[in-house]
């Protein structure tokens, strides 16, 4: 992942993404800070992350990249209470509401060290340019 | 779209949706009510989409059902103000923030008959049941 891609203004979003899913069965899932109301990430679960977030009461997802379930923050420690679990009306899609233990759910970080929510930047409507929320 | 997947308790996940998709160069997109925070739709935006929002400032997504361009509440009137877009780390994924004009984004309807927003159902952890939020 480029620095470019993660760290700079200009729009370069990754639209073969679910083309490139090597592991379908997944649905979106968005997650949303429980206390704060922050969409934090939208990640992908399938029906062992499920299985696995519900047993442990964590946010548990599938990573699409490396074909492998993902106990967020078990290695960072970065982990996340499963608040609860809402599902959409045609139940294609999931929402966590999560409380981080810790820190953000982000691999990236700000300039303070700590990790991020993943929503760190919007899309200025007069520039198209991508302005940092958490630089 | 039958009644029981919609309305009943009992979970019934897609969890076939993206290998459906038959139209891959789309990116999933969080939706938030911008004044409550409430995540009211997961949906999907390719980038006419994406251009036909930041044009007309509204809500506006990929259908990956119908395979068409779908400006939310085109027909049923309940469009929303398209009040911030952000992207997350990787750039694939979006957050729509919003302010409904109206009504509620779901094309189901509550009790009183208004449209709900699209999580209204939350997974009980101990019962493994649905349970209606807006019934």
């Amino acid at each position: 992942m480029s620095a470019d891609l993660e760290e700079g203004p200009d729009l370069q979003l990754d639209f073969s993404k679910l083309a490139n899913a090597s592991q379908p069965q997944v649905l979106p899932c968005a997650v949303q800070d429980a206390a704060t109301g922050e969409v934090i990430l939208v990640a992908y679960v399938n029906e062992a992350a499920l299985a696995r977030a519900l047993e442990t009461r964590s946010a548990v997802f599938w990573s699409t990249s490396r074909n492998e379930l993902w106990e967020k923050g078990a290695t960072s420690g970065e982990t996340f209470d499963l608040v609860e679990v809402r599902v959409n009306c045609e139940q294609n899609s999931l929402l966590y509401r999560v409380r981080p233990r810790r820190g953000g759910i982000c691999h990236t970080k700000n300039l303070t060290g700590a990790p991020r929510n993943c929503f760190y930047r919007r899309l200025d409507f007069d520039t198209g340019a991508l302005v940092h929320l958490d630089p």
